[in-house]
């Protein structure tokens, strides 16, 4: 078993410090480093920065691997090196695997907002938890597959499925920074909508400055086009500010031009 | 409005007849070809392929795009180019700005999955939705997401936030491809939203009404009232009919009374 023994360090200090449990995304048969460093960055938006690589294909550490990640090195400094997914799982109580195409092996297969749930509830439970992402050319072999509890699938547009290695860890990561109780509540709530009595104040405003106009004609049709008036108004779901704005156009739009 | 008109053409027959009603992207200010091409390969992977560009640095069409797309050139052929957002989403009867940015905008702040479902259920009513991203640069300015319903947030790690264009188009469409699945029946199918040129219309003539009564006073604080008023009509929803009403409505008020 290879690993960077300096990037483990780090990882178990500084990051793990600051990041939160998260799954380990572990790429096996990864090839160009650009893509892994695109997979750490996608992974790093969402929280997620534990990585291990099987066999990358042109050997670790990686500049093209660094450069592409540029930011995001916390993810590449920290990851680590196995020849075998046995190996890279040995110490993960849940194991999911990514793929697109059809398996002929009885595993459940669950889609990626599912899994994620499933993720939370064992890392919850305080299980250490790995996602299994293919290689560029081939994906998972079947018996990388087979070392699963369970198949993470993403359901791309039959006709045009090329999703790839960094777009894949992405929907994963995505996926898992939503189950995070801190990532749902959002900390830019809505403004509410204003209070009802304001809202009638103003349609009521409006409402008698139409009827000075003769706006409400012919007369029998007067109380549909109120109601719809009002309709209108209260549907918008304007805020406090909004109303009080409103209040000064309809003022303004009373005054004689110029 | 400048547009492909050959793309435009493949877009109605090719496309729409194998690719079911989505929402149009609309990308403005994208800058490096190679990025546009990502994220037409990001939308047709999740069933995304209406695209729209609104001032492309390098022009259009982009030889860099057209080759990072491969694969995806119903995308990039069917593109229409514009040189606002107003024009690009003129027939549009609901819009999302996708911003990662806090705002201070009183619009409503919507994740990325109940985004896609409102979209969905626009949709499903017969509305044509439109979801804004910005440039690499700069993101969305504030005027264009003035002219939003809403803002669609995607919540990233606030240590390292850096999705890029391609990443962000991925996950709302990502999303996007989830609503089909989940079905949703909506007992109380609403009115479509009128489309948005109606709105500006509105809008235009209210601030001309305005303007002429000295309303947008003091100077300095025109843009943002201006801005504030705008997006206030722009999240209210209002239908065809009661745009038409607003219209009737802003008329009568800047007649003399009695």
């Amino acid at each position: 078993m290879k690993e960077t023994r300096k990037g483990e360090r780090l990882s178990r200090s500084t990051a793990a410090a600051r990041i939160a449990p998260a799954p380990i995304f572990v790429l096996v048969d990864p090839q160009m480093g650009e893509n892994i460093g695109a997979a750490a960055r996608a992974m790093l938006n969402f929280g997620v920065s534990g990585l291990r690589l099987v066999r990358p294909r042109d050997g670790w550490p990686n500049e093209k691997a660094s450069a592409m990640a540029s930011g995001a090195s916390i993810v590449i400094d920290g990851a680590r090196v196995f020849d075998t997914v046995d190996e890279a799982i040995a110490d993960c109580g849940y194991v999911l695997a990514t793929t697109a195409r059809r398996r002929e092996l009885s595993l459940p297969v669950i889609p990626a907002d599912g899994a994620a749930v499933e993720l939370r509830k064992k890392i919850d439970a305080g299980a250490r938890c790995a996602v299994l992402f293919g290689g560029e050319r081939n994906g998972l072999l079947s018996d990388d597959v087979a070392n699963a509890d369970a198949v993470l699938s993403i359901p791309v547009n039959p006709a045009f499925a090329s999703l790839n290695l960094a777009q894949a860890a992405l929907v994963v990561a995505y996926e898992w920074s939503k189950t995070a109780a801190a990532a749902l509540d959002d900390p830019m709530a809505e403004e509410p909508a204003a209070e009802r009595a304001a809202l009638t104040g103003l349609v009521d405003l409006l409402e008698a400055a139409l009827d000075e106009r003769g706006y409400f004609f012919p007369e029998e049709k007067g109380p549909a086009m109120r109601r719809n008036l009002r309709a209108a108004f209260s549907r918008a779901g304007f805020t406090d500010g909004e109303v009080r704005t409103l209040f000064g156009v309809v003022k303004t739009l009373t005054r004689p031009s110029g």
